[in-house]
């Protein structure tokens, strides 16, 4: 493919929550690609956006859409993605898709660039698939741990944003803020927050209870065993990203009233001996993670402290008292840069190089 | 002890977050009491609360306020219990302490009635501590499920909320929830949050970052290893209540916004084989553990709707898929109820039945 050139790129769903910090994204990092189609619905089409400080027409989705474009990411539903991926890869494209349509595919790599980039070579079908958002919180942090100590259990907790479910989940947190926002004795009996939230904003929600003032044990659909699909995206996606087919994981995932940035509870045990200097160590040497532990100096992840940034924030490093071999760790990950926009942008310059290479 | 009389019973510290819970609770319980007498400190001394429907002078903490007294319950913090709590022994009263200052103590028992209740009698000290809110927060269940198929391991990640750093804490979430309400662009910068609330409340907080629209992995204060003192109780006060010393237990103990009820995610692993449906009918007839789980018709268990009530609320059980014998599961329980206030009532009134008995 290296023809010297650069290549041009379309982004599909340029006009949803992820798609517009997509388009901050590539208007921020060393600029690889020649043309910058943005596609979306029939809906969107018309408007117009700006990217790399240029206003560019949203193209409704079609397949000439596709002619001439290199690279296609996608980051619209799983259905969309199933349907209009293979379009694109027909048309000549390589497609970068941020559905869970393909991840668990053996044909199509998951990739997370600092862990396993040389797998976006190999991609049989033309795509590769981009790694849910929680996965993507602590793939960067664990994959730096692996390569040295071998990875073998995981459990996991989640403290998940609302941005999770999208603007309107943000929109959603938001009004429910509003609705309670001096309402001090609210809280202090069951039901009486979300009666009053009800009241105001009606009962459809992208989450399955209130969020403001509250956690939601649910996210994602249900699955066998009571597990739900985020927690199995978890435990299977992780597998797949550090090549650990064997890799004991339980995840219990929790959505919280954060506006945007992952946060999980991380209890990883290892083949060999490892000590909390050490793996501080190696996150320190990691490129896309940023070491914050210094609790005694109020240094430690929080999502508010990490949302917009680029690196993976971990901190609260401690030697398991009681299980060998064991890290607990909290990580922090804005879940639509480097859980979203950020890696697909990654793996589609891995891309581009090929043409440029 | 047997008199067959009522005992007289001081509530020490019955102004406070916990101390007017508690006088609701004594209220709403079988009234098992003669005398109730409120004790706080002279700042607090003559104003007058209501328990049981009467008027109740409140009195200045002094040694001659415990005389006549059998039990003298004790909410205050830990420096004033360990002064305090040994005046009310010496002056003929059993001490039930809800602070950190004996819970450790050989000689102190740290009682749940419904797991570990025939210790209140063996008090060798005169006192009984009640344990840490978080511990609480799972104490039944996992008591429920350690008769049958015996504890061995525990994981858990905590959703604590801001009730646990009493009414300044509950405060300080109202008072950042009215300074983010209509603020949406907030959230998108790392560190814009922060400088909004700093800018209109100041950094005098009873936590160590805003919590509003924010997670805080960090509760108590910071130990030898890392770890944080609410994160060494659940470890130390876990073995102790449940009866197991070398119980394997990492905890990851984090503050979320939400006014009063903690949530675990909890990672549990037996000596025996344990299905679901084992565990859910052991649940189901503990006397104070309330199942929700039934994700699919929307019930599972969340703070604002666990709030207000005794029971402790548990659901998302699942079979860990990789682990044998574990059991992961989402615990909520009202840590001033249950977490505090009805916990303490319930040992008083263990000691009061040994008057009428």
């Amino acid at each position: 493919m290296s023809e010297n050139r650069k290549p041009t790129l379309a982004v599909v769903g340029a006009t949803g929550a992820v798609g517009s910090v997509m388009l901050g994204i590539l208007s921020e990092r060393e600029d690889v690609w020649g043309e910058i189609r943005l596609v979306a619905s029939a809906r969107s089409a018309g408007k117009v956006l700006q990217v790399r400080g240029e206003d560019v027409v949203v193209q409704a989705l079609s397949p000439e859409v596709f002619d001439g474009v290199d690279v296609a990411m996608f980051d619209v539903p799983d259905e969309v993605s199933a349907e209009w991926a293979p379009v694109a890869v027909s048309r000549g494209a390589v497609a970068v898709d941020n559905s869970a349509a393909f991840r668990s595919d053996p044909e199509v790599p998951l990739v997370v660039p600092e862990v396993n980039g040389a797998q976006a070579r190999d991609r049989p079908k033309g795509i590769i698939a981009n790694p849910n958002c929680t996965t993507l919180t602590m793939m960067d942090a664990l994959g730096a741990l692996h390569d040295t100590w071998q990875l073998t259990e995981l459990v996991v907790a989640s403290y998940q944003a609302a941005s999770g479910a999208g603007q309107p989940g943000v929109d959603r947190l938001y009004d429910e803020i509003e609705v309670v926002a001096g309402q001090r004795e609210l809280g202090q009996t069951s039901g009486d927050t979300a009666a009053a939230i009800e009241g105001k904003l009606g009962a459809d929600s992208p989450f399955p209870a209130h969020l403001v003032l509250n956690v939601v044990p649910v996210a994602g659909s249900l699955k066998d065993g009571g597990w739900t699909s985020e927690e199995l995206k978890v435990r299977n996606e992780s597998r797949k990203i550090l090549g650990i087919p064997d890799l004991k994981v339980s995840a219990t995932c929790v959505r919280v009233p954060v506006q945007t940035t992952h946060s999980l509870a991380v209890h990883a045990t290892f083949a060999k001996e490892i000590t909390v200097e050490e793996a501080r160590a190696a996150l320190e040497a990691a490129p896309s993670v940023e070491v914050r532990d210094d609790v005694a100096n109020g240094v430690f992840p929080t999502p508010a402290g990490t949302v917009g940034g680029d690196p993976t924030v971990v901190g609260r490093l401690r030697q398991a008292l009681d299980f060998p071999n064991t890290l607990d760790l909290f990580v922090c990950g804005d879940n639509l840069r480097k859980g979203a926009a950020l890696n697909t942008a990654q793996i589609a310059e891995l891309v581009a190089r090929e043409f440029t290479a």
